[in-house]
């Protein structure tokens, strides 16, 4: 790596060779020298997990030429965890995680391994940012979002970003056949309905499939959710302070003081 | 189940069978119904982590006599899921998670399984709190913590939490022997720096194990750092919408808009 050009970190959640992140690491290679450290393995929905009762592997691997890359045997966290301690040779100048296959906008941003590995970049103090595509198929079309990524990766490191924020982007795939425009906006407020689907093994025992469906109960038209359905890149501003400050005054009036 | 009592939902991280919770369900006993759904293993740090890739169990136990308490081999999250599915036969007046054996104040909330079970009730519009004791040990003293517990719970059944909202409660091992009082307080600005021990398999190859050493940037007296520090129970209102409200602004700024 050289000295001049931007230093970017680069993981994910659905593993090193998914196509999401080839298309990444494609992008910001146009844009500085890149460090990849992505699971050896699937880890969607992993939240924020990280590893801590079991040891971690790491291995250099060769699938992208020319390109210094490691898969580890842990959570998406794991991994920018590993690079931080082990691999970066400087505080990087941007991390991205993803791009994810599937959406994490509105609630899903809670359960999501690539935004938790952005995060966790974010708390170590890099400008950070996680992208999500809203199609979960293995050969979704990454090439035509391309542009949009590179733009919101350029203006990040151009920019930088305050600590405590990061970016939380999902890109459509446009009804219209074509994305209008970047919206900044708020998470929508939604959830999963959990639906389990119950079945009964060979040995007679119950068990269960996650299932659910999702429900957004937000009206807003500053939403991520609705950015999304009316072809609009999302961005959201996203934090890991989780204190709701404007409750604060509320939980102050109850009958806590006192013994 | 009576229906004039309240119901509460329990859960936790460190297993059905962790003291912490024996305690949390002693005081819950004494406010009303108790539903106990909590993992059959430990599952600290697993932060929001759900199970999509493989089937769950879900175990009805006698570990606690008289009270009706499920073993499930998943997550806290896919815990909370599952009784909102298949068990609870009503929405619960409150839920309850841990009480965990280690904090997670300040940014230990991002990593905490008994703080993600708590925010999931929070998303199904419960009143949620997650409690956890500033002490590793199995046999730390939850006794003297207890009426603690009970006075926060029972203000929260009393009073209600709105929508997106919920209570990261952290109790302090008292340097002074003496628990000074409750404050309402902000998440502290901190995290953690990690330090990966490495070591040689017996085969040649390299592993790691994650260690870390807690680093707390924040000099501010409204932290819950800073009252458990100073032998005050904590108690942060805690929400799941991530958006950075503050920094739309800043953000909409930037050269995103024209393509």
């Amino acid at each position: 790596m050289t000295g001049n050009k931007p230093l970017i970190l680069i993981s994910n959640d659905d593993g090193i060779t998914a196509p999401g992140i080839k298309a990444l690491i494609e992008v910001m290679t146009e844009l500085g020298d890149v460090l990849v450290v992505a699971p050896d393995k699937p880890q969607s929905a992993m939240g924020h997990a990280i590893t801590i009762n079991q040891p971690i592997r790491l291995t250099e691997v060769h699938v992208y030429p020319g390109i210094s890359s490691y898969q580890c045997s842990g959570t998406p966290v794991d991994c920018v965890k590993l690079a931080i301690d082990k691999l970066l040779p400087r505080k990087p100048d941007l991390m991205v995680s993803g791009i994810n296959h599937g959406s994490n906008a509105s609630i899903n941003v809670i359960y999501s391994g690539t935004m938790s590995a952005a995060v966790e970049a974010a708390i170590d103090g890099m400008p950070a940012i996680g992208f999500s595509l809203c199609d979960y198929a293995w050969d979704a079309d990454f090439e035509s979002i391309k542009p949009y990524i590179k733009k919101i990766a350029q203006e990040t490191l151009k920019r930088g970003l305050p600590y405590g924020t990061l970016l939380n982007v999902n890109l459509p795939v446009p009804a219209s056949g074509q994305i209008k425009g970047i919206k900044i906006c708020r998470q929508a407020q939604a959830k999963w309905k959990e639906d389990f689907d119950q079945r009964i093994d060979p040995f007679g025992r119950n068990y269960y499939w996650m299932t659910g469906k999702f429900i957004n109960m937000d009206k807003g038209e500053d939403t991520d959710q609705w950015a999304l359905e009316n072809d609009y890149v999302s961005v959201v501003p996203t934090m890991f302070d989780l204190t709701d400050h404007q409750r604060i005054g509320l939980i102050n009036q109850w009958n806590l003081h006192e013994n």
